[in-house]
């Protein structure tokens, strides 16, 4: 249990961060929470789970691949046999979701390698580990190409992207984010991540994502999305937005002068037009082709 | 001849920085170098006054206000006569180009005022003291609206945008440079200044302006630019490219790992298709109009 | 049999007229058709079904919905069985069509007021029951928008959607058509009702709509298309064109002069790429997803 | 004096319309008032000639071409001579003034006719006499076209274009202004009068024109706004805005329900990007050479 | 086994030619090499079958309807059973194969003659017998419309269109490859074949397929694609590029001077975005939807 | 006299071809027939250079460069004086004209040689000696670059280009036409020729033209027109249209099949939104400054 509410602890001050760590670290918090635990009864262990699983479901508002994680144990564990068979099949399901991250990160990773050639500039913005483990992929495959980056304020993403890369040997160039299009003209590829992707095929990532894909498809540079297909937001079938979090102003000017309002919105959503595809572990989609493979894959997910 | 030595270090050292800045000093610089002077032969001037004007210029390449500004001088100065009527001819050229600027400035905060209109939201990039200037000069006639303006990494020059408007009691919404797009689909305005005008119609302009002007057209915002038609290139009529200025790259990440390469570039140009009109001391007019207005004006400026 | 042929008449003459109500009072003519008739043996019902139907669909050439509900009842009434078997299947199946109706009426309602933010300016054009339906539920929630509308010439159903909208206590600003891109300009949001929808994600909607879209995409403002999935067209999977209605000239111009043509189309197709979204009671979809979803949920449609 | 109050009465009560025709009604009634009178000092002359041109002026509040032939006329009366012979150059230049008319719209239809070719279909909106003077000319040269026109609610400018047409034996396709898409997918040209034309080079014109241009240059149909160069409106020069009319709502609808607001705007504003060229008396000119064209040949007009 | 050689010569030496001809001449090369043999054991067929089809592949990179042929077959083959038995089978499958493309080709032409009109004008480049199976057909139902075609440098494969047309007494237009723009301003449709399509949706067809599908996108000339569904390219699902053909420098100059490099790329990928839709076997699809009914129709392919 | 006569026939049998060539011949044909005559009167002077010189012109229909340039002699030969004056002023203006096509030719070179850059692809189609002028000249500056160019179908004038610049030692990549798209999306820079310019800025030049400028504003390729300014056609001001050669269908297919039309179209419009600037020997401009520019510059040309 202490286990589980450092893992809470670390999640809400940012140290942990990114939708895939996020969800991870909550199948692992949920691991711990049970461990040690019997419940006498079957309706005191759902109990307990579920309100385990709101407060992780709470520290962060944008992110499904976390929610659709729950429900997936939630349909495993079911209503039917002992308490104990519940916890086991509980154990279980978190399990099988961590090895889905983890075969995922890897599919992702392969078939986003396959997009790489030699000698391209690849852009990219924020920080993605799908999209750093496509290009580490590609890298080890012994191709040579640039990534132009982003040092994305206010908290300077980019930089992570730039360090993590020049260690496995890329070369980056880095821009501040209003030297965009500049480096996009010059640029073959734009690879980002996903937060949340909606029924009507719309991305949910960084700030500043569609601004550069909307540059990106003046210059006729493809955008490609790559993210774990359970970022899918089944509730955007009913017309539900996903909620887009806004963060203190301090991140972008610590002491403004009085009558300067400071917007720091995280993200915001890309528009499906703008994206040539979806990697996923599914394969590689158009966004409309992706929403439809997902919901055959995962039929439960959005159920 | 201190005064001169003076303000050439603080133009260097970016002490005095904007085009109308930087013209204004060396038209002074130029009066104080020669206020104590005599000079023997007309020749002997016309050499001193050469090189004067030369060390002048080369403090910083993309600065047409200030070439022009001397090449008027010049012209005024002539070739006839004694050195001491050249010398007054030259003095007297000085106090014309700065009573010019003087008068362009008030003509175009007077004109641009007239675009802005009550409850309109204006989008503003970077520092330019023409749209600051228009901007005060709305909220003197008691227009009541608010400007989105956007930090301008890599040296923040947004946020002495947002200090001087609050100081004018003019509410400001300040953004990070991606937010860049958010902030324009709310606008109803773009305002910018600029830094060089070529005869393709084309704006240079701080970096970042091009990028969201193509935001700006995407939402059918109309963007003017603020601008002394002094800042007209005359070379660019025979296709020689205004340099663009690279800036060193501690501004952006002082110390980044080995293997990042930082871009630092400090304009861009904006194509004339993105810009609704150029507004100057001659009035509004679209790019094309603007180039023919400032030839026809001003023969001696392209000649 | 009178209330049958008092239907075909009402419906003939647009007393009944919007695809769902033209469609409702169809299953109820087959009912009532039906409800006092004994038939000896099946061919004969079937047969007597089967010109009942077609009167009914031969009303209004553009009208999948009735088409696919008549075969929805067909599939249902099966070719086994006795007379009396079959009629009350015949019977059973219209209810459960008119069941079917509600509840698609309900959930757009539902799923489109999400859609609909406080403060948010709205167009419609034309009127459809979908999209006052989403409107009126969006009030009753509480929320406080303004509604832009067309008063659709020649026959001003505009009017139709500004009364029941008024009288629900939605403001509503009323434009002559050629002021369409004046309202679109100053809206978040349009939603327009269908009249087919084809497997080419084309939406067929009342003339204009096309247009409209048009200018909505040049303002980038979202275009929904709000309804009853029904309303898929299967033979459009043949290629086969749905027709497109020509009313008489007198409603645009009683009287013109000779020599002047009136053309009175009264749909027009719009292109799947100015459409955000279908929202029906499958829920929110890409138009290509919404084909791939009608497909699913309902196979007997498209075989 | 009486011919001076019922021309003012006329172009109030709308009986006169049309730019070119209040303008020309106008200079009639200042010869008519002038033309029974004797001042006995020039300033009272010019006092007089100012007041009555102010009420003029007056009756409408979109009218460059009135407003610009009155500055034509003071500057020919200059400030020099007796009174009566200030009164004859009064006379002499309302009487250029109308020359000028008569010339420009003979030269616009024979320059507008080489614009249409045998077979085409050309689109209008509303009704411009420049519009159907070339096509009406182009018919007298034995060519055969088609034109379709809009019938322009709320006040049908749309059937006077439709009757004149006719009457020369000009077949006309008619459609209601939501068919504007429609009609403009099949046209090879469209041609719209003007009210104004500002220094960015933008047209006003009758609500509905931006609308169809931009649907003309999504299907590439050329547009060409023909117009006496005299609708140049210098005040935009210094970005003063051309005012728009706003017309009572009863022309939309009469009896509106409580709650609903009508706009009934009569202009909007063309973007030059979505004009092919302005054919004046000048010639054929984009937007931008238009411009200039006409402050060259009159320079008096925008000094 | 002689007839096998002949027919990998001829496809080698591109006397058999087009996607559909190579893959049915396979078919029976399959069918010729085995019928006259018998082998002990089941392993020695699927050896031998194997590199005999691997000969077929290799002969062309760009075809991915044999691959999925051949993939049939050995589905068909299993692995159970004697050696005679899968031989059966594989000559079942084989003859399948060529039913289904026989089948395919037929309900192309129908599907594909429904989108052509009386009157209009037919836009295609190169030769493909699904457009000319389609357009013969409409023909044959008494439709009067004419094809406007490219030559298709450099092995003018636009006369085998054209020949083969009026042979069917269809008119033709000719015109040079960059006539291609003055053509598609006139056309109503552009019709085209495919020699695979990928899970992106991206058509790969002829040079220039792109490039006129981007001036039919600016003249709203839809474009659609006629190809049997098994062109889909199931390896495209994970990033792996279809690779294009490079063919022979002589082709298109045959003595070049020094320093002239030659580039003979054969095909290009069309954009699912100017593609209105994909018509099959199974129906008119957008290319995403298209996607998703052959994935969800032959499972095996994808599989 | 009969130096005259042989290249009347040289120009009519394309012996001498481009517009500056025929217009450079011409004048050179028009000195040879006066060199040795005397005539008794000026009347008969003027007759005989009436027609002497509408022989000339007759010979090729879209030439503007050689009816400008007739125009200037006549001007110049004026109606004053003696024959033998006038035959003078005749010699003296062909050779004004001669130094004129000379001027502009290396201005054109220069000014054309200063957008090329180091590394940049430059994208051209046909051959213009204004063009391969300007590479040439880059090329002489040291510059390191790579032309990518067309074949130009019907008659390989593409060739002609890739041996000269071949012979000047520049890297050259040819492509057939439909392969454009594929050449331009790596291209930085487009250059091409004119026939004639027109008062709206339509630059007239090898069919093709248009299509490529499309594709290049697709991917950003700014165009760029090298062109004499006197190919300026005043007659465009009154609407009158440049005629388009239409040329022998041999060129196309020799002998094509019946039922087949051959379409060999020479020229077509390239719309001023498609093209960055025209470079002249008075310097780099937009369409639209080009055209004020060569109306103020040259007032004769257009009275």
């Amino acid at each position: 249990m202490k286990k589980f509410e450092k893992i809470l602890r670390d999640i809400k001050s940012v140290k942990i961060q990114g939708a895939e760590n996020v969800a991870k670290a909550s199948m692992e918090a949920l691991i711990a929470y049970f461990s040690k635990k019997n419940f006498r009864k079957p309706y005191i262990f759902i109990s307990k789970f579920s309100s385990a699983s709101k407060r992780l479901m709470k520290t962060r508002p944008t992110e499904p691949l976390l929610r659709n994680s729950i429900r997936f144990v939630l349909k495993e564990i079911g209503s039917e046999g002992e308490t104990n068979e519940m916890t086991n099949r509980m154990f279980s399901a978190c399990r099988q979701v961590l090895y889905h991250y983890e075969v995922a990160e890897k599919s992702i990773a392969d078939i986003g390698s396959n997009k790489i050639e030699n000698g391209m500039k690849i852009f990219t913005h924020c920080h993605s580990s799908s999209v750093t483990g496509a290009l580490k992929r590609a890298k080890e495959q012994g191709k040579d190409f640039v990534v132009y980056n982003t040092e994305t304020r206010p908290l300077f993403q980019g930089r992570i992207t730039a360090k993590e890369l020049t260690k496995a040997k890329i070369h980056v160039k880095h821009f501040v984010d209003s030297g965009g299009r500049v480096a996009l003209k010059e640029c073959d590829l734009m690879l980002i991540g996903a937060d949340a992707i909606t029924s009507e095929g719309k991305v949910i990532n960084k700030i500043g994502s569609e601004m550069f894909a909307i540059v990106a498809e003046k210059y006729s540079v493809p955008v490609y999305v790559l993210a774990d297909s359970w970022k899918f937001d089944p509730q955007s079938i009913y017309g539900i937005p996903e909620p887009i979090e806004k963060r203190s102003s301090k991140e972008v000017w610590d002491k403004p002068p009085k009558g300067v309002e400071i917007s720091n919105i995280a993200f915001e959503r890309v528009d499906p037009d703008l994206i040539a595809a979806i990697i996923s572990e599914l394969g590689v989609y158009t966004p409309e082709n992706f929403v439809s493979e997902v919901k055959k894959t995962y039929p439960w997910l959005s159920r």
